[in-house]
């Protein structure tokens, strides 16, 4: 047919682009795209309809590059924090990109796999069929959420004024000023969230 | 001084109507804005310093709008629900808004007031003064997350294959289709953050 056999331009090649372009200036635009790709912006309107499609295949792209190699086959409780955390993990590999991915993507079809291995552990767990996507759902919400606070500048939390707000003062100086106050902010309410859906399951 | 009693334009003023702009354009520039409060572009730059002081305006109309007539003297579990619940209908309230607002407000100095009697309520009802931030962090990554989830479109669910994917599907007909879904993920979330959170407090 005359087709290269690697096509110059790819829907792959396209979200792995706009996630990097993302992730260094934290913005997206289809010209600054087009000449990171070295097309012009109609040639990527042959392959995507526009801004929305371009985000959903970088996020596409973030599940596809982080979440093949998970072992399903743990109980509920270590297969759901894995998932949580490998999730977290490729949002903090592409700290730029965060607020455009941060986006709930139940919606996605290629999120269908992953979703539908998520649904199994949970139903093996013995989560009632009404409780598995409410549990998905907050999970999910709470690591996107997370995702969020990791990359928030924390620069103006030693601006607390200690008169006005004592007990704010006193938490921020038993609290870590560096990433580590988001990781550990994560670690605590992921432990909550696993407390909270195994009580769940015995009531 | 010359100076008009009800300034044309102040910094509530701005807040406001960048966060009625953005909530019925789904985005938020300059031009437009100014357009708006129908005065010049370079005007709001006597105000504010750009873009980002802006949505942090709309942030602290938000809070403002909603926060202010809370009950803080109730036990924490009740406390933090009423907070989170609150939060997140203020976001609900705006709809068109909530991609530009949930990036993580912890730094502004604006949210200090209500941190402080979040932070007040949890050392009162006994968590450790290293629990406070993580414990309040990690709700506020479940709201903003959940406020993310929210205003998702839900149109592509019904999509899913039932074939490859017999566990969603099953869930997903367990599931309302309409926003009760978010509201439900909502609901089982908080209630298992709670749990959780109680749990530290007992161990």
């Amino acid at each position: 047919m005359g087709r290269p056999r690697t096509p110059l331009l790819d829907r792959r090649r396209i979200g792995a682009a706009a996630l990097r372009l993302a992730d260094e200036q934290g913005t997206l635009t289809i010209p600054a795209l087009a000449r990171s790709l070295g097309v012009a912006p109609s040639a990527l309107y042959h392959h995507v309809s526009g801004r929305d499609e371009i985000i959903s295949l970088m996020r596409e792209e973030l599940v596809l590059a982080t979440g093949g190699d998970k072992d399903w086959q743990q109980p509920w409780e270590q297969g759901l924090e894995d998932w949580a955390r490998t999730y977290l993990s490729a949002f903090a590999a592409h700290p730029g990109a965060v607020p455009l991915l941060a986006t709930a993507p139940l919606g996605e079809p290629f999120m269908h796999t992953m979703y539908e291995k998520v649904a199994e552990l949970l139903v093996t767990g013995g989560f009632a069929t009404d409780q598995v996507l409410p549990v998905i759902t907050a999970l999910e919400s709470f690591v996107l959420g997370s995702a969020l606070d990791l990359v928030a500048p924390s620069v103006m939390l030693s601006a607390v004024a200690r008169d006005s707000a004592p007990h704010l003062s006193a938490a921020l100086d038993h609290t870590p000023a560096d990433t580590s106050r988001a990781a550990q902010a994560f670690d605590i309410g992921l432990r909550a969230l696993l407390t909270g859906f195994r009580d769940l399951l015995d009531h």
